[in-house]
């Protein structure tokens, strides 16, 4: 598959974008005009600096409002696609996408459409240019891709094809099937966009939200199974309008782009295998297939002074297990749930997530298709006879460490303390969720990145009220829930870095009885996020609560919900530098994470951390 | 009219939003009860908190999901009422709003509803509470207020009356008029919202674009009319679900909610007048009426070291009429157009529009209005017999400076140099707009603003990509165009402060002929904001332009636009600091603002600033 993206896609210089493509690993890209004409690039610059990049120029776009006008009108739209064709040219350039008509056109008659295009193919024909032809989602009078397929066929010129994007396809819910009736030498280009979910008007929708594929909710593989089977083996080019990545570093979209596509491709190619229909002539790219990860093996937090990190975790009731042989590394467990305190770390820094690590059935493979798919591989210090670990960076930072998984305790913690230390007891049984915040316009970079490269899947998500603003959580988790990590972005306006960092993460753990942790974590001196009184008032007005677990709930400043699955305890501590725990019980098959508790844990954070402003 | 405010519509802790409501002249306020469920402060000292601020606490909202439901549902939903009521009494508040069941109702029939109602009503009786029932604008079965309304008189209870939602009504297009024909002390409460256009579900729609009255595109002056009419004199409430709201700085939301109020009560109490109609007892505050601006004045650049400045207006062509005779603050005019380098700045400081100076009919009448409208006075330190000037602070800290016309110069001119200057002459003819960038959650408190205390109007906002995101322009401009003042807000990922202020300003000058200025400038130096080549050939390509004209635009680095009132020609001076100048030549009715040459100016200016990232 021939991948390509649109320049519109990318913030920065056009110069910019073409060296964040190449970067990213495209084969080309699609001139998107405006980006041409701000430049103080020639066309000649701009076709040299793609060729010494090894990006070929793909297509030229858009060029709007030609068929359905009058005669007059077609005279003046011929000159001004003449002196395009010109361009095109300097620029080597052989294809340009021809939009349907939105604001000039009066005459909705397919047969005059199809002769004007017709003579705009003629005089295409001169400069070899070939002309695709795209029905906008709004277009005037064209609006339906079969529409803009038929006026095509009606122009009967070989210079004249069409161009399918999805979005203007998807968007209109057209069925896509009849992609596979068109001849595929008469598809000149394609366009893929994905879109979240919107109730809105078509252009607003188009012109601001779309995202990459897998980053919204259009079946792009159902449609790329179509084109597939077409035969079209063109290139496959990206254009997505999106408020956010025209802000972001051009590079890092680029890279959150190829790897839509990567995906995608090896999403298009297990559906076409599971189909068993006849392939087209296009290749897919296929990755290792590795299975979903079966748990958290560690959870880590570095810190510059790991005391309060090491007083939590104890009255959490862990125990230390010993220090690493060569670092200043220290391993804590509870019931064979195992915490990382990295004090390798300048003296100043505050503690702060800083590796999740997972257990996967097969690390090498894992670490291969997360390569495979842009992540950023980390390198971590390691000596001789330590265990080499498989790190890869998360879009916000995190290191994620695919560790094998074994029967029993894994052969790096032998590298703790003498030999290989037994691991504590507790009521703790696992790390139930991790939970990272995240840069807001990265997003849709780290929902794809944790799909397509560990496999977990979106819930819907939800937006909790905090003083500072809305918070956007979104859980993503394996199918069985044995992994779930809640990202979370928050309000830009308090986050004066506007990465993410001026809001704390968490790790929580789960176990089965929360209030017995809770009393032995008082006992320790835990120091718990403190709870207002009018929660429990509103709690006990919302569930008739018994006034003796009511009372024991505030007692240890619990929190508590309830759903048709059943219900759910929790309570938080106090945060640290930028970490803060959280435990939970889950009775039974409550599946949730307390979304009406989280205001109050987000109030209360506010009133006693210094992320407020005061 | 008494006026009231959500909790809701504000950022912070409870006790912030009570502060910032009081200190800027709200009556009352309407508890959120999420905010009270969040804060450590009991009832009781929040009821002590409000009453010490001289608050009212007019209502305790929402009550969710309670009619139309079975029995079993009834008897909890009434339990779960009466800790509310209990609630209530300690917070010392007799209204609950009660939203029409979007959740749990199964049960489709008016008569129960009505007398589930009734139910509540007995029992809120006993705490002397009254229920005021809204329809949700998505409730299952109840969506209209006038069938909220039927509901409420089905219910026959005395406890039991209805709450109008200007949101609830208007998103529907239901008429308001039927307000007019419901008995006023039936009407327990009334939330004002505006929003704008937007094609969207109205859930969201309500949720998170909402904001206050004038800076959408509701029509709040009629549904107000409507509301004084039917004879309805409680409370006035806002209740603004708004993304940005909920960010941004409490204290200015307070006041930006106080103006909107203010502002509508004079439009609304403007319209009934218009219409003779036999007023209700509502009382409306009024305001001095004041006639438009009738141009600027003057435009005043502030500078730690003026000599860049002074260099681009002597290139520009204007003249330095005199310093002032105590101040290092000078004069520089062109044929009566004044323009004034303020240089009592610390050195280091990077030159930037500090001030803008209106022609007003009365000024001192202008300022009263614009302080009745809670906008922040200045003071400018003044000597004897200097002019003393009515100033205001715009939103951004822009001073807004508002000079009494006069014919000929104004008295102050006299301030500078020795006796009065005579104006130079030359072909620039009128400030011919500002244009000033706003931090990106501060744009509707602006455009209010605007609107509100100088009664400038807003013209369609336009979107410009530039390399850094898309930047939004609004226009605001008064009936006549002598004053247009452009409000930018640019993406916040490159503004690092979150203010709006790194990004460059400028001032545009109009003339009789934009050739001859820009060779007069070229010939003394002034450089130009670089135009790229790319840029003349598209011109060419759209307009078809004269091969010479063509030329000497591309020679001067001009640019050009067209539509169907005239031509447009304009060129943009380099960047100092954060102002740079623009000038313009309007041929002859052109009323833009050459918005498809903002994206070429927005690049050249990422290429050659600092602004860009490097």
């Amino acid at each position: 598959m021939r991948t390509s993206i649109a320049t519109v896609c990318l913030s920065g210089t056009l110069e910019d974008k073409l060296r964040a493509c190449a970067a990213a690993g495209f084969d080309g890209v699609e001139i998107f005009e405006q980006d041409l004409v701000v430049s103080p690039s020639s066309p000649e610059e701009i076709r040299a600096l793609a060729s010494s990049l090894g990006l070929t120029l793909d297509l030229y776009q858009p060029f709007r409002d030609f068929e359905g006008v009058s005669e007059d009108l077609l005279e003046q739209n011929l000159r001004r696609a003449e002196a395009k064709f010109r361009l095109m040219q300097r620029l080597g350039i052989d294809t340009m996408l021809v939009c349907s008509n939105v604001a000039t056109a009066t005459i909705d008659d397919d047969a005059v459409a199809a002769s004007q295009l017709r003579s705009m193919g003629t005089l295409a024909a001169r400069y070899g240019i070939r002309l695709a032809y795209e029905a906008l989602a709004w277009g005037r009078y064209v609006s339906d891709f079969e529409h803009a397929w038929r006026i095509v066929e009606l122009a009967d010129h070989p210079n004249v094809g069409t161009c399918l994007d999805s979005f203007h396809i998807l968007s209109r819910r057209w069925d896509p099937a009849a992609i596979e009736k068109m001849p595929a030498e008469k598809i000149f280009f394609v366009q893929l966009a994905d879109a979240p979910e919107l109730s809105m008007d078509v252009l607003s929708w188009s012109r601001h939200y779309r995202v990459f594929p897998g980053e919204g909710a259009f079946d792009l593989v159902t449609f790329m199974g179509h084109l597939v089977r077409s035969g079209y083996n063109g290139p496959v080019s990206l254009e997505i309008f999106n408020d956010v990545f025209r802000q972001a570093a051009e590079e890092r979209t680029a890279v959150d782009a190829m790897r839509s596509l990567i995906r995608l491709a090896e999403r298009t190619s297990l559906h076409l295998a599971e189909e068993g229909n006849g392939k087209g002539r296009m290749e897919l790219a296929t990755l290792p297939g590795v299975g979903e990860p079966l748990g958290f093996s560690f959870a880590e937090v570095k810190a510059g002074d790991p005391v309060q990190v090491r007083n939590l975790l104890h009255q959490l009731g862990f125990t230390c297990q010993g220090s690493h042989r060569t670092k200043a590394v220290e391993l804590w467990t509870q019931n064979g749930v195992r915490m990382i305190i990295n004090g390798q770390q300048a003296t100043g820094l505050e503690p702060g997530i800083s590796a999740i690590g997972l257990d996967v059935p097969d690390a090498a493979a894992a670490a291969s298709r997360a390569l495979q798919l842009k992540a950023t591989p980390v390198s971590r210090r390691s000596q001789a006879n330590e265990e080499v670990l498989q790190v890869v960076a998360a879009p916000d930072g995190t290191e994620i460490i695919l560790c094998q998984a074994t029967e029993g305790e894994p052969a790096w913690s032998a590298e703790f303390g003498t030999g290989s230390p037994l691991p504590a007891p507790g009521p703790v049984t696992a790390i139930d969720h991790v939970n990272l915040s995240q840069p807001w316009q990265h997003f849709d970079e780290a929902v794809l990145f944790y799909d397509s490269t560990l496999g977990l899947s979106t819930r819907p998500s939800v937006e909790v009220p905090s003083p500072m603003g809305l918070v956007r959580s979104q859980v993503m988790r394996s199918s069985d829930g044995a992994v779930r990590i809640a990202l979370n972005i928050a309000p830009p306006v308090f986050d004066d870095a506007g990465d993410g960092s001026g809001y704390p993460q968490h790790v929580a753990f789960a176990c089965t009885d929360l209030i017995s942790v809770a009393r032995t974590a008082a006992a320790r001196g835990l120091e718990f996020l403190p709870v207002p009184g009018n929660y429990y008032e509103d709690l006990d007005a919302r569930f008739g609560l018994d006034p003796e677990f009511l009372s024991t709930l505030r007692e240890l400043n619990l929190l508590y919900d309830r759903d048709g699955d059943g219900e759910f305890l929790h309570f938080y501590t106090s945060t640290v530098g930028n970490v803060f725990f959280e435990v939970l019980e889950r009775r039974p098959f409550y599946e949730g994470y307390g979304a009406p508790n989280a205001p109050v844990r987000l109030a209360s954070q506010f009133l006693t951390s210094g992320t407020a402003r005061s």
